[in-house]
Formats: structure tokens, C-alpha cells, sequence
């Protein structure tokens, strides 16, 4: 297994010259994050990832968590001690308010560091992560006193935070949730129920676990308008802060999972555990679309940064091992990435995660533009291409995850096969991606459903519009730009077509936009993806950087001739309606109802 | 986990209208296996299966084989019992030749069964894979001596056979290999050296193992052309035909997979083990590409089958399970099916493996054809038509039995991710498809490298005249086929544009073809799966079955407008040619050779 090496050239270039940090840090809040502090940090935190925790990784796989007799949750061996160190360093306040102790850094900085430390290793990422979700929905609803009792020790990670959602009959659909919160005389509320998929419900890294709870009060409404959010903590809090007795809340399993083995997935149980209500009663589904907006920009995350590792791996295989002589070769034999089809698996993904990158980091600055911004107008504005913007990478960022991840794999043979070599570890972490925080199907859904009528559709086509300034970028950078310019300009025409297709046909049939809407996404990944990679490109010619200048040229030129026209022929089944989707039963679809001859 | 249903309707309705089994059932030699005959066989293999194989599938995964103290290997429970059923009832035999105790049956309905096993149990179903390769081989070249000692006992499955190519420093470059044979006085030779991932290389199901080793004589020539085959018994046989002393092979260790846990993959360490020259010295590779070839086809097939059985279920679960209500239904709460992103992951696995079957069946029909056509000229062409179709099977079976898979579990949720429910299992097992028995980049390569160029290429644009006489075909079967018709026409256009570059280019610069080579195969993959599925649309009118011709021009329609677009869409990848691939140095592509400030 090769060394994971934290791209920091990438990030540094992509902040720079791609996403327009200096421009973010110049807002206020930010001045004390200027481009050097930033990066001179991401270095630091790059050491960190590379020598502390991504040698946990394969350990944490072939060991995962584990429930033992007495109830608690061990993690594999290293994870306690590069928790420790994670938390002494403080990498997990990095973005977090000042005022809790935080270092008050953009979002957009959190993310960096959230995909080197998801590259070092996932299931180990999963705490902070989880940690930051709940942070950020105290921070937003939790009242004065709740923010001080929980916040300043969340914010350093010697306490970790959970979100409980599902239930055995509540997945997708959390307003099926029936977990109970009875109020008791002293304002709290006893919990009731049993919630499963919870990460990192129980653990040994952290003295204190924080779990953020949905639950129902009596007589409160059916379905999502009936749901309220509780803070429950594993530890009572004393009056002066200290941790008192054990709450009613226990681990009754651990799932098997396909991977992110060290990462434990809890059934836990609630038995009248005391809990204290954040914000107001019924209003906890907004509370969670808090932690889950901001979770789920940072899973889009782990489909790259997994596939970023597997990626590195493939290219260090690609180097080493030898095998055949390619065409025009000297001999005896060539290293693999001397072969084109080897080439083409590493060129797409370096391509995808390229694109990627800047596409999740954009993303995050206008996050932090929504809320940063001194303009009101350009923080609404932001507010919006956050919402178009997170659904895509989600989604196309996790299906990339599982599917650039399979090729490292691939290029790897035989040994790509064998647990040892660790290609197949990443394959197994990441396929949970697209399905948690909301399956990659109800990204779609979002985006169609949601995102896509945002003022009628003005905010999506004004994106559109945003993107297609490219095409003047293009033109104007030189002529080995114009292939470029030619292939994005006719699919971002496509794109249109599909984006105005949706908005005439949503309010008659929404079945007919459901159906096309996953093709419909993927379409938007594959653009935004390409304006992204085409703004590097001319962005890294006004560099003078030839070396650099040379490759971000090349990237675009490669994804817009041989994967963005994908793009296009999704059309089809953008717009294809309904009808087919539905057209045959279970029976048929089955084949069992056919008589054998006929 | 639902219970395997075997698709037996589906391969009856394929056989008789689709890919025309019952003109290949009227050849000399396949009289006795007439359709109905071959239905109800299949039906008594589709329950066996069904009864006694697929339970075993869980288990397999579970528990694993595993290397006892002793040095002998341990199948997973109920393995042994299966095995010995599988034996008992001769489902191995009924391709094989007569003259050697087999059924004699047209290697099309070995292929169904074949599918029907690997569904069942993929794990399980390798060892009489390896074992039938073993047998073409020995069918071919073995002399009358050693087939007379091995085949019979082979045929029933009582012993079971290996293929012994790859070495670590040999893998896809099998020419590399260093495994010695040096010939003794009695004529036999001894075998030194060490093979890896040899598939049941030992196991405690059959009472002997026969493997057949590559290995180079002394003096050999470098390379493929010094390469001899030698048949080596894991017991030596007596002359009364009984087992003697254990030959110098042993079991060095298990590989730790990714997944087909069940199946014992091997690293085999010969010490001067006595071994039989198959066919002449030097000539060792032909004999493997015997192998290969008829294996190429079982591996795509072993795409189809795990994917299949992944559909059976997702299907099954999509019934099932009740979350959130769709757009009209009546409440309180839907089957996911109802949703139109599930029901589009249910239709895009259904149209895909109905394509493949249709394509796989095909393939084998012409293998038979190859065999026993009364006519030379369409033994001939038949061979040529198998040469193309198989590196297609194999490549596109195994990328789809990987994205099909992944689609199976993308519908379970976060059910889909806990290993009991077994839709992992099927994602882990189905990976290593893609990289056996040749590389997927490698069947391109065989694509564009060998097969592109028979008769100048007349023989591939013979077969796209054959594939195109469907279009008149739709335009006679009524109005509901134009739209099918149209994109078909649209597409198979581009397939031509994309096949008269590759004949042009290849000569001049083969790596550009290589290239383009993955692509292309893919290109080839959807669009013989669209000509399959609307000749099975056609055909399915004809019957005069409503149900069934409904079925199947949905299918075909699906597939034409919603999936088949991406065949054009990767014209511009098929024709880039290499400068792209390789614009990019190591350190370039890893970037790390970047300053991080520029």
C-alpha cells in the first residue's frame, strides 16, 4: 500500500486561482484567514493526516469497532491515540465560531481538512464529521445555555456529537419516526425508542457523546411537522460542567457493514433518557436539514477524497509494476502506465477528481459567501447555488467515489482483488456514500423537486447563464482552447434544453421530472464539472506557470472530449417522462409471470 | 434474503424465438437435444439449484475456504454436499462429449446451466468452470492415452481441474512465466516452480485435482513461444486408473479476497511434481487460449448471473419495503417501488440483463454453430462471429455485473450497505469478473488488436450488415417500433463512423487504436445488446403472446431511447487518439511535482 500525499499544491491553486479565495478572506470574519495562513495550516494538516491517521486505516478495516461484554464500543487499535492527537492539535476548530473557541476560518477551509483526513481514512473521519453536524445545529438553534454547556468542549473534540434520524421504519421517510419525548417537571424530556444507523453512537475516543435525537412529543402532528429535536448526552452534566451519572442510553448492536469497518454503526436505545429540547417543539426537521445541508456537501467529499487515495495508490501501481512491452517501448518490459488503456483509467480519474475538487471547494465558498458576504443580495444569492450546488456534489461526488474507486481497483488486477493491497477497502468504504445523508436518488429529487423552482427557475438558468460566461474565457485564451470551447458550449445548450424541459413540465407532472431526475443530475455533474475544470484552465494560463498551465489544459481538453459528451445523451432519459418506468408490473419485471413456452 | 428464482421463461423464450435454438437443435450431433427436451432439463437444473446451491451462498461468504494446519484446504460448509449432488445428478456432463460419458448436449444449454450455478453460488460454481476449461483443453489436444486416463472421471465432476498461468512476475504477460519442466527418463517431466491465484488449486471436494501448468522445458524459447502445457495430477494414477501417492504440489497459501470468499484461491508450489505434456512442446499457449476462449464466455456470463440475482432481490426488497407515499397513491405509505428513481434502477438492471442474455446465448450459438454446422463456410463464419462476440460478452457482462450489482444495492438503502442482507456479497463476489481470464483493457485490446482485422475487417462490418438488417425488421413489425427503429439506425451509424476509424488508424498507429480500444468495446457492448433486445421485440410479436410483447418492446424501447445514447456519446473517446493519454508525465499526473504556490 503506497503512502497517501496530501495534494496541497492542488488545494493551493484551486483556492487561489479557481475558486477565488483571496476574494472570500477579504470578507469580513475572515481576515485572518489570507491565503498563506491558510495554506501554511493545510500543510500542517496534511503532515498531520499523512503520519497520524492514515496509518490507521487499514487496521481500523481489518479490525472495525467492536461491542464488547459490557456494553461499550471499542475502536480499532490506533484510532484512541489519533483521536487524542487530533484533538490537541485542534484540526476540528479550524471553521468553528471564536467565540466557542474556535479558529473562525471559512467553511470552505473545514472542507480541505475534512477531505484530507477523509483520504487518511474514512470510517475515522465519520466522529468529526458527525461532531461538526451536530455543532452546527446547536450553533444555529441551540439557546444560550445549551451553547455553553456543549459547545466549547464539541468545538475541541473532546466530546463527539451524533445525529439520530432513523428508525427500522423511518429511513427515507424520517416523519415515520415514533421515538417518544414525554416532558418531565424540570423541563427535560424523557426519550423513548430505538434509533439505528447512528455513527459513532458509542465509541472510546471521547469522554462525552453528545447525541442529537428526534423524537415525537404527545399529541404532536403526524409526520414531519410533529418532530423535535433533543439533545441527549451518553454523560449527565453536573452543575459545574463535570460529567455525572450514565444516561438510559445503550448500544444494543453494531452493524456488519460492507466497509468503513472502523467506523461503529449503533442500534441504540433510548429507555427514558433525559433529554433537553433544542429550539422550538415540531420544529426539529428544520434543526436537521441544518446538520444534514452541511453534511451533506461533506459526504459529496468522501466520494472524492476516497477515490483521490485510491487514486494514488493506482498511479504508484501503475509506476512500479511491469508487464509486457508497450508499442515503441525499449524492453525488457514497460511499467503498466506505460500501456493507453492503463493511461485512460488514470487520465479519467485524474480528470474526475480535478473537477471534482473545484467544484465541492466553489461549493463551500458560497457557503461561507452566504453567510459572510456584507451584501445581503450576493449572501441570498449564495444561499441559492448552495442549494442547487450541494445536491450535485453529493451525488455526482459519491457516484464518481464508486466508480473511480473501482478503477483503481481495475487497474491493479488480480492484486486489486486481494484485501492486502487495500484498493478493495476503498471500494467497500465509499459505496455508503451515496446512500447516507440522503440517497443520491433524493439529491435528484431535491434538485428537481426543490432547487429547480427556486424563483421560478430564474436562480437555476441565471447559474446556467454564470457558467456559459466561460465560453468567453475560452475564446478569448488561445486557440488550443477553442475544442474546448466548441464541445462545452453545445453540451451546456443540452443542459439547457433538459433544465428548461423540467421547468415546463414540473407543474403538470411530477412523476414525469422525478423519473428523468437522476439522468437530469448527473447531466449537471458532468457540466458544472467541465466549467470548472475549463475556469482552471484559462485560470492556470494567466499564471504563467507553464508546467501547470500545460496540464490544467490538458484535463479540460480530456474530460470535454471524452466524458462530458455523456452529458448530452443523457437527454433521453431526462426528458423520457413516466410512461416506461411504469409501464410493466412486478410480475413482468420479474419475469415470473410469463409462461415458460410460448 | 429472497430465495433465487431461476429465470427459466427468460431462457426459453431466448432459445426459441431470440438467438434460434431450434435450427441449431436439427445439426448432426444435437438431434437428441431438441427444445423441449433442453426446457425441461433446465427446469430440473433450475430447481436444483435453486434447492441445494443457492443456501449454500451466505455461508460461502461468511465463513470462507481456509488452509488447515495439515496443508489441506477446507471448503465452507455444505460445499462438500452440494458438490457431491452436483456430481450425482451430472449437470457437468450435459455439454460434454458422449464418447467420454457426457451428455453430449450443444454448449449453449452448458452456458444456461452455467448461469443458473453462478447465480445460485459464484463461489461454488468455479470449480466446475475451471474444471470444463480443463477438459476443452485436454479434448483438444490431449492424446488418446491421457484422455482415456482423465477424461471420464473429469466429465462427472468426480475430479476437478485448474488452470495454472499466472506467476507473480507474470500475470496479464503470461510469456513471462519461469515454471521449469524438466523431462525424465519414463517420458513424464518434473515441474518446479510457483503459480498464484490459482482458482480450487486444492479443496476437499472432489477426490482429485488435475492441473494443467504452463511451464517452459530447457532451452525454450523466450516469451509465448517456449511455453509447453503439462497435465499434473494431484494424486499420481496407478495403472489400474486408481489414485497413488500425493504428486509434489502444495498449497502455500489462500489469498484474502475482496469477495467469492467460498472459492480457494491458491498459491500452488510445485517441487519437481510429475507432469504429462499436453500436445506438442513449445505449443502450450494454444492449448490455454482453448482455455481462455471457452472461459471468456463463462466469465461474462458470471456478470449476467451475479447481477441477475441481485436484481431478483432488489426487486423483491423495492416490493417489500413501505417508506413515504408516491405521487398519487393512495397512503398511508408506498412500496418503493412506486417511486420513479427506483423503478428506473429496476428497469435499467432489467433491460441490461436481458440484453446480455440474449447477446451471451447468441455468442453461444455460434460457438456450437463453429463446432457442428454441416457447412464449412458457416463453421467458419460462425468462428469469426465467436471471435468478435466474446471479448464483447466478457468485457460488457463483468462492467455491467459490477454496475448492475452496485444498482441492486443503491435500491436497499442503508440495507443494502449491512452484509447480512446479503447485496454486498454480490457487489464484493462479482468484482474480480472484470479482471480475470484476461482483462477487461485486454479484451479490448483482443477487439481492436486481433479480431478488428480478420479479412481486412470485412468479417466485424459483416456482422454490423447482419446486425442492421433488424432495422427493416422494425420497420415491418408497426408503428410502436419507429422510435426504436430510428435511434438503433441513429447509433448503429455511429458504431460504423467509429469501426471505419479503428480500420483506418490501426495499421498506421495502433496506439491510437489501443486508445480508443475500452470505449469502443463499450460502444459495441450497447449496441449489440439494443440489436438483441429489438430482434427479442420482434420476435416476441410474432408469438402472438400480448404479455410478452409488451414486455419486451418496453424493454427494447427503454433501452434504445434511455440507456443505448451513450454509445454515440463515446465516439469522441473511441477516435481521441493516444496524444492526450499521454500528455501527462508521472509526476504531472500526480501533481505533487506542482509548487504549491504558483
Amino acid at each position: 500500500m503506497s503512502q497517501y500525499q496530501p495534494p496541497i499544491a492542488d488545494f493551493a491553486f484551486a483556492l487561489e486561482h479557481v475558486v477565488g479565495y483571496p476574494d472570500l478572506a477579504k470578507m469580513p470574519g475572515f481576515e485572518h484567514a489570507d491565503l498563506d495562513t491558510v495554506i501554511e495550516l493545510l500543510e500542517q494538516c496534511g503532515d498531520f493526516v499523512a503520519k497520524v491517521v492514515a496509518p490507521t486505516n487499514r487496521a481500523g478495516d481489518v479490525e472495525g469497532s467492536r461491542l464488547l461484554p459490557d456494553g461499550t464500543v471499542a475502536t480499532p487499535a490506533g484510532f484512541k491515540e489519533a483521536y487524542r492527537q487530533y484533538v490537541d492539535a485542534g484540526w476540528g476548530s479550524v471553521p468553528l465560531p471564536e467565540e466557542f473557541g474556535g479558529g473562525g476560518f471559512p467553511r470552505t477551509v473545514g472542507l480541505v481538512i475534512q477531505e484530507l483526513m477523509t483520504s487518511a481514512n474514512m470510517a475515522f473521519s465519520l466522529g468529526p464529521l458527525l461532531t461538526q453536524g451536530a455543532i452546527e445545529a446547536l450553533l444555529h438553534y441551540g439557546d444560550a445555555e445549551l451553547k455553553q454547556r456543549y459547545l466549547p468542549k464539541m468545538v475541541t473534540g473532546e466530546w463527539s456529537g451524533t445525529m439520530n434520524l432513523t428508525e427500522p421504519q423511518a429511513g427515507s421517510d424520517v416523519g415515520a419516526l415514533t421515538t417518544r419525548a414525554v416532558p418531565k417537571e424540570d423541563g427535560s424530556f424523557a426519550i423513548t425508542g430505538q434509533k439505528i444507523f447512528i455513527t459513532y453512537g458509542d465509541h472510546d475516543m471521547a469522554e462525552q457523546i453528545v447525541h442529537l435525537v428526534l423524537a415525537r412529543t404527545p399529541g404532536a402532528p403526524e409526520g414531519t411537522r410533529g418532530i423535535s429535536c433533543f439533545i441527549v448526552p451518553k454523560f449527565l452534566i453536573n452543575d459545574d460542567g463535570s460529567l455525572g451519572k450514565r444516561n438510559a442510553v445503550a448500544t444494543v448492536s453494531l452493524e456488519h457493514k460492507m466497509g468503513i469497518h472502523g467506523s461503529p454503526t449503533c442500534v441504540l436505545s433510548y429507555e427514558g433518557a433525559t433529554g433537553y429540547l433544542i429550539g422550538e417543539e415540531n420544529k426539529g426537521m428544520r434543526i436537521m436539514f441544518v446538520m444534514m445541508n452541511s453534511a451533506r456537501l461533506g459526504v459529496g467529499v468522501q466520494g472524492l477524497a476516497v477515490a483521490e487515495r485510491a487514486y494514488q495508490q493506482s498511479l504508484a501501481y501503475s509506476q512500479e509494476r511491469r508487464q509486457g512491452l508497450a508499442i515503441g517501448a525499449p524492453g525488457p518490459d514497460s511499467a503498466i502506465i506505460e500501456f493507453p488503456d492503463v493511461r485512460r483509467m488514470l487520465m479519467t480519474q485524474k480528470a474526475y477528481l480535478s473537477a471534482m475538487r473545484y467544484l465541492m471547494l466553489l461549493d463551500a465558498t458560497y457557503v461561507d459567501r452566504s453567510t459572510n458576504d456584507p451584501d445581503p443580495a450576493a449572501r441570498a444569492r449564495a444561499e441559492e447555488i448552495v442549494g442547487i450546488l450541494t445536491p450535485i456534489c453529493k451525488s455526482f461526488g459519491t457516484d464518481l467515489g464508486n466508480e473511480l474507486t473501482s478503477l483503481a481497483l481495475q487497474i491493479q488486477g488480480g492484486m486489486g482483488f486481494i484485501e492486502e493491497t487495500g484498493a478493495a477497502q476503498h471500494v467497500r468504504d465509499v459505496r455508503i456514500a451515496a446512500i447516507y445523508e440522503g440517497t443520491n436518488g433524493i439529491q435528484a429529487a431535491d434538485l428537481v423537486g426543490r432547487k429547480l423552482g427556486v424563483r421560478g427557475g430564474a436562480s437555476i438558468l441565471e447559474l446556467l447563464a454564470t457558467m456559459r460566461e466561460v465560453e468567453a474565457d475560452l475564446a478569448g485564451a488561445g486557440v488550443e482552447f477553442d475544442s474546448i470551447r466548441q464541445e462545452l458550449s453545445q453540451q451546456f445548450s443540452v443542459l439547457e434544453e433538459a433544465t428548461l424541459w423540467m421547468l415546463r413540465t414540473g407543474a403538470g407532472d411530477p412523476n414525469a421530472v422525478l423519473s428523468g431526475s437522476t439522468p437530469f443530475l448527473r447531466m449537471w455533474g458532468l457540466c458544472t464539472g467541465a466549467w470548472m475544470l475549463a475556469r482552471a484552465a484559462v485560470a492556470a494560463q494567466a499564471t504563467g506557470d507553464a508546467e501547470l498551465a500545460k496540464t490544467q489544459l490538458v484535463l479540460a481538453r480530456f474530460y470535454t472530449q471524452q466524458l462530458l459528451p455523456q452529458s448530452a445523451s443523457l437527454l433521453g432519459a431526462a426528458t423520457a417522462g413516466s410512461a416506461d418506468l411504469f409501464a410493466l408490473d412486478g410480475d413482468q419485471l420479474a419475469g415470473s409471470g410469463r409462461k415458460v413456452r410460448t
